[in-house]
């Protein structure tokens, strides 16, 4: 129990860091009048989104928890209400934290790089450690409780309450996180296509000029979008991840008790200490001599990600004991891995967090051939340009799926499901430093925004502009993180599925080989769902933009003092819009993924039987990571690779800003920025929901003799 | 053995059809002096082409049967190469017609549109014919001399002669038509690309002016890619579908020899007789009073399709007698499953096709919402047109999915794999008809490149672009129908594998079971080629376009008296450019799904040995049917429906010709034309490369004791 309480401890610690480095962000100054006016009606805006999302999603998860109460008890509702709350939670603060920290920064912009990264990047730490602080005090103090006041025993096979609360826990923080990326995606990007189209392209003013009545709404799209819907993102990953760990421990070792205990808290002490290195990491951001921005920003992960091979080994070495020891060995244990085993395993997770951060930036970096190749592509055209972004598009997730691949090999020879299981939990271990790098983008994107509403001299914007390229990047890594990390959990959700299957149905016989029609099903269906989905929010943008267009001409017709700039265009009308057009998209897509597992085990079990169906849902849980890693990878890198072949070109490549093959360039990041920003990343939530919703599916079943 | 003997006459008279049906178009009259040069220079184009082509090809394929004949003996290198030698003369003769037919049918198209279609159709309908003639006679005269003079038995476990040379046979033909398909697919992209961004965007010249250099590479392209590489494409599928069905009953059926022989050849008959019903459905093609040409397409399709259905019967009943006895039953026979049974399975393969057409129409026909979505979105820009494109690309396989799981699970439960396969198979007899509707798309296109070339009144070209609006739904429909016999063929090649694997190393116990981790990776990295096939074929047109636009700039530049009419352009240049650029872009990704397979199997093997090796490569063939059939159906579908998107605005909507929206559709036409011509397609052949790769792969290991 000690070891919980230390990951408790350091999950305070994490909120702690967070409220004091918020006063330190908040002491800044906030700049002259206008930009406080400016940021006042972003900070509005977003509030009032926040606020029509999370009601809207009130009442799908009104009608969630009573689900879980009444099939899998209230110990499990109350799992997952505090996920779900926890997940709005921190998409709220990250919300908060951004819309003050975004006047800070361009205020501090006008001094020095320095100065508007230090803002920029702290408030983005606050986030990135409040994901994980609250993460991780979210599923340790409810773990506390159920093996403490609660008299729930680890490892006890007949006690299903750890389990499925656990799993409930993680399902209420995905349910939220999959509306608040989707709302959040849809309207970002609804905002920023239908500003750019109207704007850029008709009006010829240029980006986030005042006179654009979608320009406050693009800015809280960035607040919403990434920052909310992100975090919340993140935040599930993070618990999604610790808790399938600790259930796949539950459901597939057996020990003593307290050997069980250790085990199961294995996860969040290292999430514990690695919130600690990741602290340290934060104040090792510093602009070197060469003002490298992603040099300073990789100096803080660097040192992060290197200080947890020991702080990891420290803390399995006092968990565990003897990491020599077989683990579950013993009267009828099962395991057969050391604890050394299970280290090993932990660093293959960190070395996959280091490949795919490396290899994402390959290809959406400015300095590598993908994105200089989408440049050059755009000197003959938009045709050309959006060919050789959907070719980047396309090759983006070759290397993350090899590296995952020898991941998954390396951790499954070391210590099988329980061993890819710790390989994500290290990932995950990360999340504060790799959500702090995520957060800065959008914080930099509205200070550039400040700055050109206010009027600021050239050079501000030039400097938040240079912080922001970075942030394309740096989007994307999460991204690429989080749905690697998420192949990795699918397949530890599968195994839960698969032990779930056998201690529930003991008499059924599901055959999950290739050879059954029924599992080639399942595939081809749960492969179907990252691409129906991806319709869906391809679809809501476009639709969504193509309304903002429409009414930014309509506030221009009206009110022709608007471009004369005698008059100010009604911004709240635009931000309303946005507002109901994204709420109304986002519901069919996000229930998608809780009704597409339900829908194929009745039908199918109904054509040919509980075995084929059973059969079916599980083959459908892998086919949609199988596609979903794809679609995802290809859709975020690719995004990102196109927005920054647009800077690429405005840094004075290939003729530079106002050039054709700018225009084409700017064609194309229209085109990326839905699926860097919507679809793509809405992705990770969408299958940890599938598999999830099985897992209540089965236990519902179970529960009520289904 | 009669029963072989009437497939083979009905392949001759397939032959005989297309002969007769050459002369008639050649008796037709060519038009004047100026449209026979023309007309000439593009044949000439297009000999040249596939004499290199074939040339390079014929180096991997002189390799291969070396290899085969190595590795699988004499019989099986002949197999290899009477499928490889066909398939490219299938690809030879469908050029050849349709470079004749284009400029027959711009005369024609001079005095009504019935000439037109009729021409134009009936080119089609020669290469449709003669690629399930040459198809069906490849397969029956192999099986002929194999049963017959050979000496082989039908059903003899202990001889593998029948399987491998069938297999062998197969192989040939794949080999050779993914270089078809792929090499002339990039070039016709990127002739076409590229004639376009430097004709209609930079210089401001209709699509087909004459001063343009590229315009003849354009209409070669039309040739060699959609012509010689779509009909080398489906004498693939042909071959493939009926050999696998063969080689399935072969593998999994026990009976007596003349059972087996009855059996065996019962997938030759139906192809044989749906010949007939399909030479039958071409007479039908007539333009109602309506002047709809899609509907008197579809009146041939209907009716070789409904005329099936008894032909069907009929040719079953004859070759197994009593339908109701059940198959393979009596000493020692599996099966379980009576002629009827089989009968249905078939029922629902034409079933599936039926759905399969409706759909690609409804997602690629200007009368239906996605098409028009496109169109609409054009207005506000390039940026909305592709978005909404890619929408309607990720939506598009959402039905094929749905209905190809239908119909999976349906002819699984009458008769298993074995019903699977005939499944595919009566999908595969209608392949006359098909290809028909499909090779007659490219003959109008090259017919209005010929109209405007050679300066005939604009009611030619009027007639000749309704003519080509049509093919655009019938290209995507081929490709919707080659890749969804694909996913069932894949599927009945996975059982082939699963058999052999048993047969040849019965000691190895290998774990299909999704829950083992190599089953995982080998879905990952089957998963991951038809995404890296994708950016390999998109990167070679982009890349070969940027070729032509700089090659056709220097023309324009160091000679203007073209854009005067004083002086002709280098036609030559420009095709021989494009030439050398398709064959090269060609190799690699050729390559890709021969060595994919067998570089998985040995790596996985030397980790965790060879029941984990053939677990993995066993996944592998699934991973690639489950992403390539979203790939291919998403590129496929989007591809057209840009294309036709631009072809609605064309017609007067949403501003017409020259409109700002027109420009946006301009370049979502240029993104769809690699995606729908040149990847897409290509991913049918690779599929199932990769899958008789694997089962050579098995015989070959087997033969030699590896």
């Amino acid at each position: 129990m000690n070891v919980v309480f230390v990951a408790i401890a350091c999950g305070l610690i994490a909120v702690l860091y967070g409220i004091l480095t918020s006063r330190q962000v908040l002491a800044a100054p906030a700049g002259n009048d206008r930009m406080v006016e400016i940021s006042g009606a972003v900070q509005e805006g977003a509030k009032a989104y926040l606020g029509r999302q999370y009601r809207t999603i009130a009442l799908v998860g009104v009608v969630m928890v009573v689900l879980v109460a009444y099939f899998l008890g209230l110990t499990s509702a109350i799992g997952f209400l505090i996920g779900a709350l926890l997940s709005g939670l921190t998409g709220f603060i990250g919300m908060n934290v951004s819309v003050r920290a975004n006047v800070r920064t361009a205020e501090a912009a006008r001094t020095s790089l320095q100065g508007g990264l230090t803002i920029a990047f702290r408030s983005g730490a606050i986030t990135g450690m409040l994901v994980a602080g609250l993460g991780l005090l979210a599923i340790s103090l409810f773990f506390w409780y159920l093996t403490g006041p609660a008299g729930h025993i680890a490892g006890d096979r007949t006690d299903r309450t750890i389990v499925n609360a656990l799993v409930a826990l993680s399902f209420g923080a995905s349910l939220i996180s999959i509306f608040a990326r989707l709302g959040g995606g849809i309207f970002t990007k609804a905002a920023d296509v239908g500003a750019d189209l109207v704007g850029k392209v008709e009006a010829g003013i240029p980006e986030d000029d005042p006179r654009n009545p979608a320009t406050i709404a693009d800015n809280v799209g960035d607040n919403v979008g990434d920052c909310a819907g992100m975090a919340a993102d993140l935040f599930e990953t993070y618990v999604v991840t610790l808790g399938v760990t600790m259930v796949s421990i539950a459901l597939t070792l057996s020990g003593t008790p307290e050997e069980m205990m250790r085990l199961m808290a294995l996860p969040l002490i290292v999430g514990g200490v690695c919130i600690i290195t990741s602290i340290v990491g934060t104040y090792m951001v510093r602009l070197g001599s060469g003002q490298s921005i992603m040099g300073a920003l990789y100096k803080g992960f660097w040192t992060a990600a290197i200080l947890a091979v020991p702080a990891i080994w420290v803390a399995s070495t006092w968990t565990l004991g003897d990491l020599n020891a077989v683990i579950g060995g013993g009267d009828g244990g099962v395991g057969g891995f050391t604890g050394m085993d299970l280290f090993w395993c932990m660093m293959i997770g960190l070395a996959l967090t280091g490949a795919l951060v490396w290899i994402t930036e390959y290809y959406t970096g400015t300095n590598y051939r993908p994105v200089r190749s989408i440049a050059k592509a755009s000197e003959t055209g938009h045709g050309t340009n959006v060919i050789q972004g959907l070719a980047v598009s396309l090759e983006s997730p070759a290397l993350p799926t090899l590296v995952i691949s020898v991941a998954v090999i390396g951790a499954y020879q070391l210590a099988g499901v329980i061993g890819i299981a710790f390989g994500a939990t290290s990932m995950l271990a990360l999340a504060g430093m790799v959500v702090a790098l995520d957060a800065y983008g959008p914080v930099t994107d509205n200070a550039g925004g400040i700055a050109e509403m206010a009027g600021l001299p050239d050079e501000v914007r030039a400097r938040t502009d240079a912080l922001d390229a970075v942030g394309n990047t740096t989007k994307a890594v999460t991204k690429g993180y989080a749905i690697g990390s998420a192949a990795l959990a699918a397949l530890v959700l599968f195994g839960a599925y698969t032990s779930d299957l056998r201690e529930y149905f003991p008499a059924l016989t599901v055959d999950f080989s290739l050879s059954n029609p029924y599992v080639i099903v399942g595939l081809l269906l749960g492969a179907l769902l990252p691409f129906s989905f991806g319709a869906f929010g391809m679809t809501a943008v476009g639709r969504a933009a193509g309304s903002v267009v429409e009414d930014v001409r309509a506030q221009f017709r009206d009110n022709p003092g608007i471009m004369d700039g005698t008059s100010r265009p009604n911004y709240a009308r635009t931000v309303d819009l946005v507002t109901r057009a994204a709420i109304k998209e986002m519901i069919v897509p996000s229930l998608l993924p809780v009704l597409a597992p339900i829908v194929v085990y009745f039908v199918i079990t109904a054509v040919a039987g509980r075995e084929s169906g059973f059969a079916a849902l599980g083959a459908l849980l892998l086919g949609v990571i199988v596609s979903g890693l794809f679609v995802a990878i290809s859709m975020t890198s690719g995004g990102g690779a196109w927005d920054n072949a647009k800077k690429y070109i405005e840094d004075g490549n290939y003729g530079g800003k106002g050039s054709e093959a700018h225009k084409a360039a700017v064609t194309g990041d229209t085109v990326g920025d839905p699926y860097k920003d919507t679809a793509g990343p809405a992705v990770n939530p969408m299958i940890k929901i599938t598999n999830i919703v099985a897992l209540l599916l089965l236990a519902a079943l179970a529960a009520h003799g289904g």
